[in-house]
């Protein structure tokens, strides 16, 4: 098994378009800080969407040349679209991610784009990345959504994810990542499908899982991913954002939950858990009456407890 | 990977003696059946303690007699000493399980008995076990407890526990079980302590594990010790019990979460998971206002689950 996992942290994105409020500028710049002074090394600090549809993100070009002069962290955003990669290209982005729904009804519902609209979007960027002076080009990284089903479709057929993770790669794509978007997932389900993905695209060339805890699995299935060499995970402080479904059911797995297992186990994750645990009264300041989920920072850590960096 | 895996249910024993109300004789029997109906296959239906320590077990003769009238359930009682053992084996119960606790302070503070003392006494249930007549021998079990990690010693080394295992195989019992009273075991601890109790004492003597949920690892957890070729794992309806350290943070896994993902990764539990969520009901009845935990009961099925038996 693996003995280094980078912990991609998604909170200032997927967290903060969760919550109705905005979070100041000031706040973010704040937790985006003191997220990369406790070792995170990846975090994906907005999305180019249109402020009208998200206000939330509005500050995005901000965030993302505030993030930039963090030495050595991966800045990553979402673009839904060409327009949000133009934009992303121009503020400099190290990584930028598009979500492709595999489900095509969701697809439809959700961006109003079918598969090959979608493929056609995908390229388009692809396109605009590779037309990038050398060294100017972002990672860009197509994240496979409602890959282990959909709440409208319900289940969605591996060979349909496998083909469309094809055709991703073929639009330019530097690589694909899984997402459960939907809190579907289980252990069994991740070892199939990151096997035939890779199967498919190369071993190299799906390397993230975006898990979610809706049904308590989300760790369950880090260890599925970890036993098929998956180096990324996506997760949030706190557990923001995700679309939780219900009361006390977080949508994206908890950064400190995680943090704590990997630690445990003696997979180095680069990040200081004390650290991390103390970033929480950022969020919980900025946010104030916003629940923040974690069983970690509930218990407290074990007596004796060491991470890799102590 | 195990084609079917048995739950072991213990909120009626370690759920309720961690409740202070004392739940009602009828509506435990009720819990208990309605559990039995959804097909849960083993309870651990009370504790043989002085009604003065905890009046909540008061009831366990009744209980199992109860129990024993339902066909094919496994009844399983929690015995602290001999005397407890036999009022167990009075009761005819079909198997009885020992705390041994792997941390000797939290032992001599737990029960007042250190190491050799506990050996002792678990060799005297051995041979009242023994010279009882054929077909009416409960099957005698040891859960070596904290032995993930004490709250009080910390880390427990690996050895002692390995050498504890061995001595209680010693004095005669059937098997032992592995249980995370602390809610500190990582997966990794899990895979290397199984292997060492394991290759200690035979493959088949370590069967069980009891697992916490205390820092959301516990069904991590599960994963380790199901490909370990752990078969019995125990959990508690709604996360009842288990001594949760914190307000949110459950002390036993949920077994409908246990059950959602072992069925979901087509590992039968022999369980109608429907039926089992409608049982909530009962305990939400009998304790008004006892938080009862689970991710699964709080999102709901995914659409186009099915169940094993479906």
């Amino acid at each position: 098994m693996t003995t280094s996992v980078t912990i991609s942290e998604v909170g200032p994105r997927d967290g903060l378009q969760s919550v109705d409020r905005v979070m100041a500028t000031e706040a973010k710049k704040a937790w985006i800080k003191a997220l990369a002074e406790a070792g995170v090394s990846e975090i994906e600090v907005g999305s180019f969407v249109p402020p009208k549809l998200l206000p939330q993100m509005a500050d995005t070009a901000e965030i993302v040349a505030f993030a930039k002069t963090i030495p050595g962290l991966d800045v990553v955003a979402l673009v839904p679209n060409l327009k949000g990669a133009e934009r992303a290209i121009a503020c400099g982005v190290d990584k930028m991610s598009i979500p492709f729904s595999m489900s095509e009804t969701h697809s439809i519902n959700n961006v109003r784009k079918d598969h090959p609209a979608m493929i056609a979007e995908i390229k388009a960027i692809a396109d605009l990345v590779a037309q990038q002076p050398e060294g100017q080009r972002p990672y860009f990284e197509v994240g496979l959504s409602t890959a282990f089903g959909c709440t409208i479709e319900g289940p969605v057929p591996d060979d349909q994810i496998v083909r469309l993770a094809e055709a991703a790669m073929e639009a330019g794509v530097a690589e694909v990542g899984l997402s459960d978007t939907t809190g579907y997932a289980n252990p069994a389900q991740v070892t199939r499908l990151v096997r035939k993905v890779k199967a498919a695209i190369g071993s190299d060339k799906l390397n993230t899982l975006h898990l979610h805890n809706t049904r308590g699995l989300g760790l369950a299935n880090v260890m599925a991913g970890l036993a098929e060499g998956i180096s990324t995970f996506d997760s949030s402080l706190g557990g923001l954002g995700g679309c939780p479904f219900a009361p006390g059911a977080s949508g994206n797995i908890v950064t400190e939950d995680l943090v704590f297992m990997l630690e445990a186990m003696g997979i180095d994750t680069g990040i200081d858990l004390t650290k991390l645990l103390k970033v929480r009264d950022i969020v919980a300041e900025a946010l104030p009456g916003e629940p923040l989920y974690g069983f970690t920072p509930d218990a407290g850590l074990p007596l004796g407890f060491k991470g890799i960096a102590a």
